[in-house]
């Protein structure tokens, strides 16, 4: 078994530490954590600690931090030559301290401490400086999901983006839904069936395929009369956009 | 049982004839098609017309076809008195020819033949001109559905406009995930189980606290390096106008 350390105890921490507590090739055997009794109830309180040089020597180390301290805490790490993944999406592994191996371990899935995931379902990109220990990387990968994608940074950079695309702005489409229901005392849950079917339609059409309404078959009056309807000046101005957006792309295909 | 005619044979009309089927209220007694073997499949021939002279007498007829055919079609049918209604979000009932009964049966789900659903899942949009035939229209509603909303046509409206944001657009937002996908050589299947993750947890919870990601975050160093990395004008466009809503609407919070 890999002796890893996991330095974090938020979301991606605590997804991470349960998955690999259910795999016979990862041992945590550490976690970092400022709060300690933020991850005591995953793990036993003496395997946690909150100072770097209480680290444990191990083969691979997790920096599951915000975005903003992963550089900072690779260069506290107390040890070199190991294997050091952090797991965002939009950091160039080259940003980590260079007296380990550089790598990246993105899990593709929206992480909340409120929700459980199943980690075998969870696509996982990876990427590591040095050949020679790709295999590790993928052995340790695939002990937790099938869904393993060696990618380079440009495309985990555009993994993130695309993720932002299909989660944050969608969700963010999610709420302008529910701000129109507020405003015009109707159920948010009328809309909810809509929502899980159009997720739903996704795993067997292609979003090509799955297109309907009224910017596909360009139908302006109907068009015209929603945003005669509209009065919040921002989602009139996302209503035009995504209008013209889906006209445009309907041209190209 | 009421009897019922459904003028129309395509999304809307077949899943409502399937739906109307297993209950025990409507007996659809005829079935309205320009071409007539596009719902052979689902009733017998001989109840299938397609010239409006021949259509039957009924309690209610359904009204089913493209929106920009649902005020001519109302005009030829060849009673008066009758429950007619149209399955429209957008079209004003009063729209529909005066002889008739009018009102709205808006069902707020996308539909395609591709894909079956179970109708007793789908919300159901009422509405009639005339009091006196609401608990009828009702109970022909709770017949397919427990799911049943009375709404105003300002409602209905405004249902189909927030159903343009959670599907027409939501699904747009794929399409771009998609665009950035083949762009950049990664697989569209690694987004799956995000967007699916992203509209389940709007199960559970508000989309305003499953709202992450840079913009929620104001995590401008991120936003800059994901427009610098964009190409595609378009792209780029609604990255800005859909980040700039997020950091809006997070401060109204
Ligand atoms: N959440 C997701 O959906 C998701 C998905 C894919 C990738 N990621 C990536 O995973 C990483 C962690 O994200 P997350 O969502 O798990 O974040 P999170 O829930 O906000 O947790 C952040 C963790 O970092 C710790 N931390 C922050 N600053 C620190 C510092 N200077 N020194 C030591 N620890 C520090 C926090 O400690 P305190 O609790 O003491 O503040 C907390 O344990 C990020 O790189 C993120 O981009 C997240
Ligand atoms: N699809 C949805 O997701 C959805 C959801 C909620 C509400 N609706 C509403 O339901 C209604 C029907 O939509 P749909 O999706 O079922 O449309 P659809 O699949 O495109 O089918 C339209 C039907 O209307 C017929 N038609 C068109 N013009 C006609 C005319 N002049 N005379 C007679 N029949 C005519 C078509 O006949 P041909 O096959 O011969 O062209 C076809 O049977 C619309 O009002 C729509 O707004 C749709």
């Amino acid at each position: 078994m890999y002796k890893a350390v996991i330095i974090g105890s938020g979301n991606v921490a605590q997804h991470l530490l349960k998955a690999f507590q259910k795999s016979d090739i990862i041992d945590v055997i550490q976690v970092f954590a400022r709060n300690k009794g933020s991850i005591t109830h995953l793990i036993d309180a003496e395997k946690i600690v909150s100072n770097f040089d209480e680290l444990l020597e191990a083969s691979v180390y997790f920096i599951c931090v915000s975005d903003h301290a992963v550089v900072e805490v690779s260069s506290k790490i107390p040890f070199s030559n190991k294997l050091v993944l952090h797991t965002a999406g939009n950091i160039a592994i080259e940003s980590l301290d260079p007296k380990n191996i550089r790598g990246a371990f993105y899990p593709v899935q929206t992480f909340s401490k409120s929700r459980d995931l199943d980690f075998s379902k969870i696509p996982v990109c990876i990427e590591v400086e040095l050949e020679s220990r790709y295999k590790v990387l993928e052995i340790i990968a695939f002990s937790v999901t099938p869904l393993v994608y060696r990618v380079t940074s440009e495309q985990r950079k555009a993994i993130h983006i695309a993720a932002v695309f299909v989660n944050n702005f969608v969700n963010h489409l999610y709420e302008i839904g529910k701000e129109i229901s507020d405003n015009n005392l109707f159920l948010f849950q009328i809309l909810q069936p809509l929502i899980q079917e159009t997720a739903a339609k996704i795993i067997t059409l292609n979003p090509d395929e799955a297109q309907t309404g009224p910017a596909k078959r360009g139908d302006m009056q109907t068009i015209d009369s929603h945003l005669d309807f509209l009065t919040n000046e921002n989602h009139k101005e996302i209503y035009q956009l995504l209008t013209q957006s889906i006209i445009n792309h309907g041209k190209k295909l």
